[in-house]
């Protein structure tokens, strides 16, 4: 029989059918053969090939060495607006809405390496990775007209990333989607209700119960959410309340990298190294401080197909119970 | 320059890049060499195999031999509730809220003939295809344990198909999901602030300005949205105003046939029967009859990869405009 659960943020519910799993080691995918070398001759993003990138917008150095670069995208989704001469100005085409296409996309190169991987960096080279993450969010966050930013990672090619080279994304957008501001409205709601935050009520009942409980240190911890839409999905949170990404401290990048790098290193050994999605969510830069909402990162295996009936009903059917697969995470020696 | 738009009913905003764009033939996909065959000595769904699979729920017959046949999912994500024993009471785990897998899980087998499909079909057994759905809806409606029904149809592996045997599918819900709930109240706003239905207003504009116009008959126009979520993505709708599926009457399921299958047609020469996935939008069964929603059913095809801009933000970046391909869909010949 199954179980239907509702996440408590989003009022999303999920269906855990487990007869129709297959067991979680048969997920693993076949051994990759192919030996990848620490740079290749046309890979843009390799040490040595900067050229072949747009012009650098950030980038963390050590003497003459670059650790990370972040590069425009070349096929941007969205340009700046002195780029491209456009308003964030909304037109009304009768009865449609439309507007230009403002915002930042940019490229995180997370290491000179072609073959290097965040679960097999130095712990220093990921903490890299997310202060560049934190300060291109903190640039990008004084522009008016950006009302998103979305830091993305797409490992694998089911997972939709074309370029093999370690990299994440940001995307800055000139509007709330609605499917974000629903979220927002519905924690809003939790906290006109229980005049409390709904992650930190989550982590507090997941500290305690431990059941779905996958890492902890001083500043994060990483669990699998109780109504987790696909198997192996893991939400890795600050203690402490803070709406805004913008919000964590300098002094907390570390344990930051410190969880992703540990959660990140668990999925390699245990699924051998599956392709997946991972999102940094978080309100809008100009809700920075709210005591509603929290922000986080969300893991999201590719394991599974979305079908016709999670697009038309997004309600996901997933195979795995998440104890099943914290316990899995928890047991994984890396 | 990208152009981002707003879709009317859901809010939701859509970039287009056009940069980005392959060229629309580029998605075709390799030519199918294998050719399929009539009969599967294997395969459950097909004629002559009938003991393989669970006892027929509905079927439409002529004669001795069936046309269409309705079955139980194998490996349902929900049951009814007399064959599990259990309720549609929610229950509270502290904070969660959770509750029983109750709901229908059902296989509609569109053909006795393995190889056949739907753009290929004589229009009497499109029809029937039709007829079951419409029946089964129906009767599912009749029992308050079901919220909301999905019909739905995954073509191809990519679109989530494990099966080849021409079917689609039908989830029965014990709840309604937030996506739904706030498609419906986006919805009841429109309504409220202009006095029509949304989708109404979309029929009648997009009728007098026929850019993204690809099929119409009597009863049924099929358009590419103005805000496209997806390369190719279509909507066929009924040109008057029903807001649940259960409202099609009886003597116009054969036009609905119709629009499908000349749509599904054009794709299928067009793209080289790309994976698609297509949804029956619908109000749940207990919303028949409200102004301001329309049922409709949309096709979805499976070109492009979801990666973790889409699943963060709810946003999906479209790589061509749907006049472009609404025209090379009306000037594909069938």
């Amino acid at each position: 029989m199954s179980i239907i659960r509702q996440d408590l943020a989003s009022k999303d519910w999920t269906i855990f059918s487990t007869e129709r799993a297959k067991r979680p080691f048969d997920y693993k995918k076949e051994e990759k053969k192919q030996v990848k070398k620490e740079y290749l001759k046309n890979c843009p993003f390799c040490r040595g090939n900067e050229h072949m990138t747009p012009k650098e917008i950030y980038s963390i150095r050590q003497g003459n060495d670059w650790k990370v670069r972040v590069i425009p995208n070349k096929f941007p989704a969205l340009q700046a607006k002195e780029l491209i001469k456009a308003t964030t100005e909304r037109h009304i085409k009768e009865p449609y809405l439309y507007m230009d296409g403002i915002g930042s996309h940019e490229v995180i190169i997370e290491s000179p390496k072609h073959n290097d991987s965040l679960p097999i960096m130095k712990i220093e080279q990921v903490d890299r990775v997310i202060q560049a993450y934190r300060q291109r969010f903190i640039n990008l966050s004084k522009s008016e007209d950006y009302q998103l930013i979305i830091i993305f990672r797409n490992n694998g090619k089911i997972a939709g990333s074309s370029l093999e080279h370690p990299h994440s994304q940001l995307v800055a957008t000139p509007f709330v989607p609605s499917y974000v501001r629903t979220k927002l409205y519905e924690a809003q709601r939790y906290f006109d209700d229980f005049g409390t935050c709904v992650y930190c009520d989550m982590i507090k009942y997941e500290l305690k119960n431990r059941e779905r409980l996958i890492y902890e240190n001083d500043n994060f911890i990483a669990f699998a959410p109780f109504a987790s839409i696909v198997p192996y999905n893991i939400i890795i949170i600050p203690k402490k309340h803070m709406s805004c990404f913008l919000e964590l401290p300098e002094n907390e990048t570390r344990s930051f990298a410190h969880s992703l790098k540990i959660v990140l290193s668990k999925l390699y050994y245990l699924l051998n190294d599956p392709d997946y999605n991972y999102v940094i969510d978080s309100t809008p830069p100009d809700k920075s401080g709210e005591r509603h909402y929290h922000w986080h990162l969300e893991i999201l295996p590719r394991l599974t197909t979305r079908a016709g009936f999670e697009i038309g009903s997004g309600v996901y059917i997933n195979t795995i119970m998440p104890e099943t697969c914290a316990r899995l995470l928890r047991d994984c020696k890396i």
